[in-house]
């Protein structure tokens, strides 16, 4: 069984996409943005990059609201992928993907407009059968998963479910536990709380499973 | 066919509910908090008034997370109501259910922790068949339909569709037409744009629709 840890504000992430939403200002999101090996920036992305000493290792997107000055900048690390099939933070993943980076870890992906919040949240499940895929937000950490999956927590951390496909769920260690629950809109398996250090969902249909910090 | 307005910065809504989520930094989300005629808070969105000259008509919630210095200065229209089972958000509506109120807009409940905003917009449809309910944020404005609808929009627009359910959806007068599609996940339908002055969507599932501005 898959086990997903907490985000850790020592530890070195292989590979960042930094999405065009609310640039992190929690200390744990910035701290993994500071010390990670490569980061991609989702085009626009790379404007809230100023204020940072961090520059981006490469820049994927249709570069539509990439400053002049940074079009110029970062030259030859801009890939421009101009197809409107898919969003810019889609079009990150596949970059990284076909570099073999299997560990990504997505920042800035939420708080502005909530469509793409909700998007971006969802797209995370289209993404994990190819990669180890996890956004870290301000206020907490997404992972999607299709099967029976630990999740690393302590006790009393807030923890919220939503269900891409309407599929049979059972929780271990959470408090109000759930026992072969199928759920029909997407408020109704948020704001549990996990009751040890780790907690087991169990389910073969699509999930996000949400950790607060 | 119910037709759904734009919210109009002169208009003088009836009755908003206020959540606890980013206070609202729009003109046209502060405008009409402003022009309402009766202001419910949930709880701590109470908090967030104090540098406005709005008074809110009740508040709502377990209360607590309301301020002492709220606690006292409102204590003839705190309603409080300890159950666990529903949220704030949820508490405030059926609180203006009671007093027959049929127009509610909610403001305030998007923002912050990524599963509140998630839920509080999915909460749409279970409100939808007992009163004329909106949600208006920074960004846009949110609906709950379970029946072919129509929206007043402008060319342009941006448009994003999530379904509740996995129901047929087929669209007028959006830019990248649906025919009778099913969608999957929840950001297979985002990122659409109205092409004229109103859009229809036909569906017998619930679903949220959402205008950018």
């Amino acid at each position: 069984m898959k086990k997903y840890i907490l985000p850790d504000i020592n530890r070195r992430t292989d590979t960042i996409i930094l999405a065009n939403g609310n640039f992190p200002s929690n200390p744990l999101a910035l701290s993994i943005l500071n010390n990670c090996k490569y980061l991609v920036c989702c085009d626009g992305a790379t404007n809230n990059l100023a204020d940072t000493s961090r520059v981006p290792d490469a820049i994927v997107g249709d570069c539509d609201s990439l400053s002049e000055e940074n079009q110029i900048r970062f030259a030859d690390i801009i890939h421009r992928i101009p197809e409107q099939e898919t969003n810019d933070l889609t079009k990150a993943v596949r970059f990284c993907l076909k570099q073999g980076r299997k560990e990504l870890t997505i920042l800035g992906a939420t708080g502005k407009r909530e469509d793409h919040t909700i998007a971006n949240i969802s797209l995370l499940c289209e993404y994990m059968n190819d990669a180890d895929v996890e956004m870290i937000t301000n206020y907490g950490v997404f992972n999607g998963i299709d099967c029976t999956s630990l999740f690393e927590s302590y006790k009393g951390q807030q923890v919220s479910l939503f269900c891409i496909d309407q599929s049979m769920v059972t929780s271990h260690n959470l408090l109000y536990a759930i026992e072969k629950r199928i759920f029909t809109n997407w408020w109704q398996a948020t704001l549990n709380e996990s009751t040890s250090d780790e907690f087991t969902i169990e389910t073969n249909g699509r999930m996000i499973v949400y950790r607060a910090f």
